[in-house]
């Protein structure tokens, strides 16, 4: 069925995910290694490199068979190589084809950002499969994306295209992003960002809300308010989908893609969170890109391990 | 020295800017002829099939020696034929293509949005021959823009990308923009939105301004006054700069090209207004993309014409 193997890593702070695909496209099976951080993250590629001869070996492949490699990392990627630090991994400034080079010398290798990744992958095998292009938003700890037109990967000249979190867009006062910068979509739209917005409305708005009787909530905690017909939380949750919807608006502005999808942690609040940030788009797109599809996104943790395999497919 | 020809057109609301361009993609002559915009424009793609004829002629080659034929409209284009209304030329949906195959069979012709070919003409022999990318902001009567990345043009699927004028970032209310939304950055940024809000100012402000001596006044008169530093218009300035500002770090959180150009009859402004845009770019951009370069366009009202020659080189 195939003459070629591939594979499509996604390295993550705590796990490796890894899968073997077939030149056909399919995935044959999938495994995780722990990530090694230790000693500047000096073993990652190394348990990588095992990881992939063992599999070779117990497939009856040899290291010959393999297409390519493809590796998501947490971090900006240049010229599908370079990493310019990746804090989480323990990484610097890093050729990772070099170094793979070292530890599996002979087998095609590319790199990509894991955001871009996963889009790559929904819009190879997930919710995006059937579209040109995507836009594809993550909202957990932070705000983050991929992009992809055409089947192309737009990574941007210093790795930071679809760094969606940091659009300039929040006009009150949600003190300084990590990133040094005011009024980042991050801010309000993170998991972090949706309480931080809620705390305010709580002194604020001295409105009577369930959040108000917890000593600390969270994202999820704002949203099952929010559902169960909260005023406050529902307030919060407008103001949040707000700024998405601004957000997504301002991408279909630069880009207009065919779709949008939403993935991470929050984008487990559902139809709900969909249904808000669609109707606040909807307002603030510009009217030939008004229709523009927003879904969910569907491969969840595999979507970069798909998007790391599509990359040398 | 060629032995193929390309024309490159661009088709404005009062004159069409016709170039015959080589196969090595010099520029051989140029000429204006008037657009026809009486019966719905039907005399227009005749104009320029006898236009090509008449050179042909001149020039001593035949049709068969055309390479092809670039046309810039005003308006959105789908698949590089389809254009979707062009108010100013009075025509509705039309597929450009097959209108042109019959006043000048046999001849391949592209068709793109003019902003966008304004960008392609600056990229390949303009202020951003020497980059990989560039987003081109169009500052004049409305905020444009033109995206090229890598050498290909990005309409959107809608046709819609690139639409910067319609970015949703303005907090401050200044009415509803022509397209029916509230914030969009054209309704600051355009030449008649840096009126609008230097009006805005001086009924707020009260400030004393040589801008209140005047009985009406252009954007230009606003740069003029800002320049002989007249406090009021100076703050305007800084004003439709912190948009602008925000507006180009916005883009680069979305795709990070290698450069921006800003072009129009705002652009005039020189300097001054450059310097003021970088200012602010530099404090909302991401920090990856702070150093990216913001220069002038330089073909001026000819980018067009460049443009479409190169979609169809």
């Amino acid at each position: 069925m195939t003459n070629k193997w591939v594979f499509g890593i996604d390295i993550g702070g705590t796990t490796v995910k890894c899968g073997l695909f077939s030149e056909q496209g399919e995935l044959v099976e999938k495994q995780e290694i722990p990530t090694r951080t230790e000693e500047n993250g000096r073993y990652i590629l190394q348990d990588i490199a095992t990881y992939i001869r063992n599999t070779a070996q117990e497939k009856g492949f040899v290291l010959q068979d393999i297409k390519g490699v493809g590796i998501g990392v947490p971090g900006s990627v240049l010229r599908e190589r370079i990493v310019n630090k990746c804090i989480n991994l323990g990484w610097g400034v890093l050729d990772v084809c070099e170094a793979f080079a070292e530890v599996l010398p002979g087998v095609p290798i590319k790199v990509g950002n894991d955001a871009n990744m996963a889009a790559l992958g929904e819009y190879w095998k997930g919710a995006a499969a059937q579209f040109s292009s995507v836009m594809m938003v993550t909202v957990g700890t932070g705000v983050g994306g991929g992009l992809v037109l055409d089947g192309k990967v737009i990574g941007g000249v210093h790795g930071a295209a679809a760094e969606i979190g940091h659009l300039p867009l929040v006009a009150e006062d949600f003190g300084t992003c990590n990133c040094g910068k005011k009024g980042c979509l991050e801010q309000v739209a993170s998991a972090t960002g949706i309480v931080r917005v809620a705390k305010k409305y709580l002194v604020q708005e001295h409105a009577a809300s369930v959040l108000d009787t917890k000593t600390d909530f969270s994202a999820k905690d704002v949203f099952d308010a929010a559902k169960m017909g909260d005023t406050l939380a529902v307030s919060v949750v407008e103001y949040v989908c707000m700024y998405l919807g601004k957000g997504l608006a301002g991408i279909a502005a630069v880009v207009d893609p065919e779709c949008f999808l939403i993935g991470g942690g929050v984008s487990q609040a559902g139809e709900y969170f969909l249904e808000m940030i669609r109707k606040y788009y909807r307002i603030h797109a510009f009217h030939p890109s008004k229709e523009t599809t927003i879904l969910a996104a569907t491969l969840g943790n595999d979507a970069g391990m798909y998007g790391a395999a599509k990359l040398v497919l």
